[in-house]
C-alpha cells in the first residue's frame, strides 16, 4: 500500500557515516533512504551573552537545504536575504531537542553548534537532522573528554527523532516525500533513548485526528526511535 | 499552589468582546486573564497565486506584539527589519489551525486574513490568538452569508486552543506567564469544538515527559477547549 | 458643510483613558472621534550613546499602525522589512515635539520611550499620538517623582497637537479622514500649553496658500490646543 | 554677529550652472555658498502604478549625500542597507514641493525624476535641492516642449526654497552650517515665484517660538525666495 | 619546499564522481585534494527577462560554502541576510566562464543553473567549482540531447580552471590553503580545452609581479588545465 | 575605425583637477573623456578590528554611481537596500590596488578611505577611480607629512589603471562605453609607475583569446599607464 512497498511499521534503510569532513570536531552523513543530511559539530569556547558567566554550556543548531536537494530547485536563502519561516522553525526544533539530552552543567561554559545541511531531500529531513546531529554532537563531546577538557559525560541519553503520519487512512512509520505530501496527519516525535518524550508535534494536514490515532502513531514512533538509537550507537562505536 | 491561586484544572477568566474596530469585517478583543489580544478579520476577493483559479478559499494569519505589551519593552519588529522566528512560527500555527476548521470549497475563491495583535501579554498569547481569531473569522463569514455572497457555511466547527503544562510537578491548565516561565513541560493543544485534534505541540523545557503525563495534559486540554468554545458561541450570538 | 456636520472650529469628541496596560510606566488610550491611539511610556535607566555621561535625559518615540486600523488592510511593516518613510517622519516628529516640553537636565540621565500604536484610524493620528503621548509621559514622570527618583518636575508645560486645513475653501479645525483626503492645504500645529509654538508644518496638497490663510489656521489651532490641554489635565488629574 | 559676517537678511552667494552632465534631460549644479548640489532630471514615458491610465504626469525626487560631502565622513547609505529617516523625509519634501508648481494634466502621462546629490554640504541642502531641482525640471520640460511632445507649459510658476531661523536671538536668512547647528528655531519655507506658500516647516530646536517670530522669519523668507527666483530665471535663460 | 611536498608543477590528486544526487539533471562531486565541491546542474525551460524571446539560452551559477567547510566555522550567509562580496564575485566568475564555452544559439531558449556548494575547503574552491561545474553542465546537456530536445551540441570545448601563484618566491601550480594564505601573487586561469583563454585574474597580494613571472604562471596553468580536461573527459565518459 | 576616431593606441584626454571639495583631506575630479569620477580621501586615526594593535595602516575604498551618471537612470543602491555585485567587486579592486602601492608600516595605525563617485560614466570608471583615487590618497598623505605626523613617505610608487580590449578584432587602448559594450575581450590592467603589475583581469566577453593577444593588450596598457602617471604627477605638483 505504501508507494515504497514498505510495511506500515517499516523504516527506510538507515546509515550513518562518521568523519566525513576534516575540519569539524564531529561530523556524519546520515542517510534515511534517499534523504541525506550532512551534520557537523563546531566547538567554541564561548557562549551566547544571555548565559555568559553562568557556568552553563549551550548547544544550538542551524539548518539549510542545498538549492538542488529537492525535486525542483529552491531559491538559495542567502540570495533571498533571509531564512524562511520553515527553516527557522526547524533549526529551533533541532537545537531545543538536542539540548534536552545535554547536562549543561557538565558541558561547562562552551558552545557546540550543530549544522545540518540537506544534500538530498526525500521527506523527514528535520528528523534525520536531529538523529544525525546527535551523532555529530556525541563525537565532539568524545573529543573534549579524550582531551581531558571535561570529566563527566554531559550526554546521558541519545536523542533521536522520527516522523509518523496517517497515510491513506493508515498509521505509517517514517514518511518519505510521496507519503508526506499526501498524508492527512503528520507528526514528528523526538525522544531520548529511554523513550521519554522531548517533543511531540502532530498536525492535521487535511483531516483532524482522534486521541486513538495519536496513540497509534506514538507506538510506531517508539519502535522507530529504538531502531535509530541502535544505528547511532553503532556509528559512534565504529568511529 | 499556583501563583494565581487557581485550581490545577481552572482556566483564567475569559472574555470576548466583539465589534471593537469599525473598519474590519470581523473583530474581537479576547482577554484570558491579563492576556489581551485584538483579533481582526480582513476579507479580500483575491487569493494567493498558488491557488488562483482553483475555486478554493484561503485563510491566513499574522501575529504581532505591541512593544510594551510585555514586562520590559520589546524591540518593534518593524525596526529590526524582520519578523523574528517566534513570530513566524506562531502566525503559521494560527493560520494552519484556523484552516483546519474551514471548508475551503464552500468559502470560494476569497481570502480572509486574521491579524492577532497582542495588546497585553501574560502567557498563552498564541492560544488566545487562535480562539479569538476564530471569532473574528466567524463574524466575517457571517457578513458574507448575510450579504448572500456564500450560501453554505464554510465553518463547520469552532476552533479553539489552550496551553497546558507541568508546573511544579503537577499538570495544570492554561498557563499564565509566571507558570509558563517555570514549567518543565509546555504544550499547546488545538481542537475543533467536537474535540477532534488539529495540532498538538508538547515540548520539554527542562524535564522530559512520559506518555502518561501527555495523556493527563490532553484531558485538561479537552476540558479547557470545552469552556472556550462556550465563550466563543456566547460572543458570536451576542454580536 | 463638513462631512461630520461639525462647525468649522469644532473639534471631534476627545477622550483620554489612562492606565490601559498593566506593564507600562504610563499609558493611555486617546480617542479623537474614530481615531484611537494607544500610547505607552517606557522608562529605562540608560540613554543613547550620543549623550552618555552628559547628565541629560532623552525622550524618544515610535509609531505604528495595526494592519487593519485603516479602511483597507495595510501591509504590516514588520513583514515588509522596514518602517516606511511616513512612519519614520511621524515618529521623529513625535519625539522632537515631546522633547520641546522637557527639561532634560531635570529628567537626569534616563530615557523615556513613547510608543504610539494606532488601533483605529480616521485622520489626525500623528496629532493624537503627540497629545496622548504627553499624557503617558506625564504619568511615567509622576511615578519617578513619587518614587523620589527626581525632585524637580522636568515637564513644565503640556505639549499638544492638532491638525487644521483648508477644506472646500474653508479653514477647518481637526480634520477627519474624509476631510484630510480632500483638503487643499493640510497643517499640523504643535504647541506648549501656553501657545508657544513647537512645530508648524503646513503643506499645499493641491492648492498653494497665502499668509492670511496661514494665520487663520493658526487661530484655529490655538483654540484646539487649548481644549486638548484641558483634556490632558483632566485625564492626568483623574489617574 | 553672524559667523560669516553676513547681514541678518543677507543670503549666501548663489550660482546655478546648467548642463553639467551629458546624459540627463536637464541638469544643474547649484551652489549656495559652500553648499553644492548636483540636480538632474530624468524623463520617462511611464508613471507609477497608482496613476496609470489617469492621463496625469508625476514628478518625484531622490536625495543623497556623497560620503565625504560633510566635515566628517558619513556612512554610505547603500552600505547600511537603507536610506535613513532624514533622507526619506527630505526627498519626500522635494518631490511634494516641486509637484506644487506643476500642472500634471499639461505634463501628460510621463514621469520626471529629480535626483539631488549633495557634493559638498554647508547647511541648507534641502532648500538648495528644491531650488536647483526646479531648474533641472524646467530644462527637461523645455526639451519636451521643443520636441513638440507637449504644447502647454506645465510649469506655471518657479518653485524655490530657503531656510531661516533664530540664531543668537535674531531672525536670520539662509542659515549656513555653523548657524544651523546652533539655531534655536529652524525653518524651511517653500514658495512659488509669486510668494504663495507651498510648505512651511518651523521647528523649535531648543527654544519654542511665538507667532511674531514666525512672521519675522516669513518676511525674510519672502525676500530670499525673490532673489532665488531671479537666479533660477537667469540660469534658465542662459542655458 | 611546498607544505604538501608536491613538486612546483604538480597538481593535487583530482577526482570527479558523477551522479551524486538523484534530483539534479547533472551532478558531480569534484575533489582536488582536500577541497570538495558538490556541483549540480538544474535545467529550466525559461530564461531571464533580458533575453526572453531572443532564442538564446543562458547558463548561470551560484556558489556557497557550508558553514563548517572551513577550519573555523563561517557564519551562514542566509543568517547574515546577504551573500558577501567574495561570494558574489565568485559566482559571477563561474557563470561567465562557463558561458564562454557554450553556443547559446544551439542551447536554445532554456536556462541551466550550476550550483557549486563547497563541502570542504582547502584552497582553490572557485577553480574546482568551474571545473566540476562544467561536468555537471555537460551531463545535463547530454540528457537534453538524448531526449532529442536539442540536436546540435552547444558545448564545443570543455572549460577548466586552475590557480597558480608565487609562493616563497617560486611559481607553483594549484595552490592549497596553506600556500594560498602565504602567496605573494595569486592567479586564477580559466581556459577552454584548447588552451584559448577565457579569463585571467592575477593579483599582487603583497608583492607586485613582472611580465616574466606572469608568463611562468601561464605556462603552469596550461599544464594544469590539460590534466583537468582529461579528468573531466574521463568522468563524463564513465557517467 | 574606433567610434571616437582615436588611434588604436590613443587614450582619451585625461584631466585631473585637485582640491574639489573643502572637507576631504585629499580630493580630485578625474576626467577621462566623458567619464568623470570624484575621488576623496578621508583620514581617520583608527583601523579595522582585524589589524588593531598591529602598527599597520589600512587603505580602503568605496565606489558609487550617481543615478543619472548613465545613459538611462540607474536605481539608487541606497533604495534597493544593498550594493550590487558589480559595485562590491569594483570597490574591493580599488582598495586592493591602492594598498599594493602603500608601505603600511610607514603609514602607521591609521586608515584612509577613498570614495570614488561616478558623476558621469562613459566606460572605464573603475580604472579612472584607481588613477584618481591614488591622487586623492597622495594629497592626504602629503597633508600628514606636512603636519609631521609621519616622516617616511608610505607611497613609493604611483598606482594607475587602464582598460584595453579587443574591439572589432583589433587591440585598442582605453575603451569608451560604445567600445566596451561591443568588445570581444575586455581587460583591466593595474600597475605601479615602474610598470610592475598589481592586477590583471582579462575576460572573454564573446570570444576567447590567445596568449599573443594578451601580450598585445599588455603592451598597450604599459603605454597608457605611463601617460596616466605623468598626469597624476602633474596634478599633484600643481596642488
Amino acid at each position: 500500500m505504501r508507494p515504497s512497498g514498505r510495511d506500515l511499521s517499516e523504516m527506510r534503510a538507515v546509515s550513518i557515516e562518521t568523519g566525513v569532513t576534516k575540519h569539524a570536531e564531529g561530523s556524519c552523513m546520515i542517510r534515511m533512504g534517499d534523504t541525506h543530511v550532512l551534520c557537523t559539530a563546531t566547538l567554541e569556547n564561548r557562549v551566547p551573552p544571555f548565559i555568559k558567566g553562568s557556568g552553563l554550556g549551550w548547544v544550538t543548531a542551524e539548518y539549510g537545504m542545498l538549492p538542488r536537494s529537492t525535486t525542483s530547485r529552491m531559491r538559495r536563502e542567502a540570495t533571498s536575504g533571509k531564512q524562511g519561516g520553515r527553516t527557522v522553525e526547524i533549526q529551533r526544533l533541532i537545537g531545543r531537542s538536542l539540548r534536552a539530552g545535554v547536562d549543561r552543567v557538565a558541558l561547562g561554559e562552551r558552545q557546540i553548534t550543530i549544522d545540518c545541511d540537506v544534500i538530498q531531500a526525500d521527506g523527514g529531513t528535520r528528523c534525520a537532522s536531529i538523529t544525525g546531529g546527535w551523532v555529530a554532537l556525541r563525537l565532539a563531546v568524545d573529543k573534549l573528554m579524550k582531551a581531558g577538557d571535561i570529566y563527566s559525560d554531559p550526554l546521558i541519553e541519545p536523542v533521536a527523532a522520527v516522523s509518523c503520519g496517517i497515510y491513506a487512512g493508515q498509521p505509517v512509520l517514517d514518511l518519505d516525500y510521496p507519503e508526506d505530501s499526501e498524508a492527512g496527519v503528520d507528526g514528528n516525535f523526538i525522544m531520548l533513548g529511554n523513550k521519554q518524550l522531548i517533543e511531540v508535534q502532530m498536525s492535521a494536514e487535511g483531516a483532524t485526528y482522534s486521541r486513538d490515532q495519536m496513540n497509534q502513531l506514538l507506538d510506531l514512533a517508539e519502535k522507530g526511535v529504538g531502531e535509530l538509537v541502535s544505528a547511532q550507537r553503532a556509528a559512534v562505536d565504529a568511529a
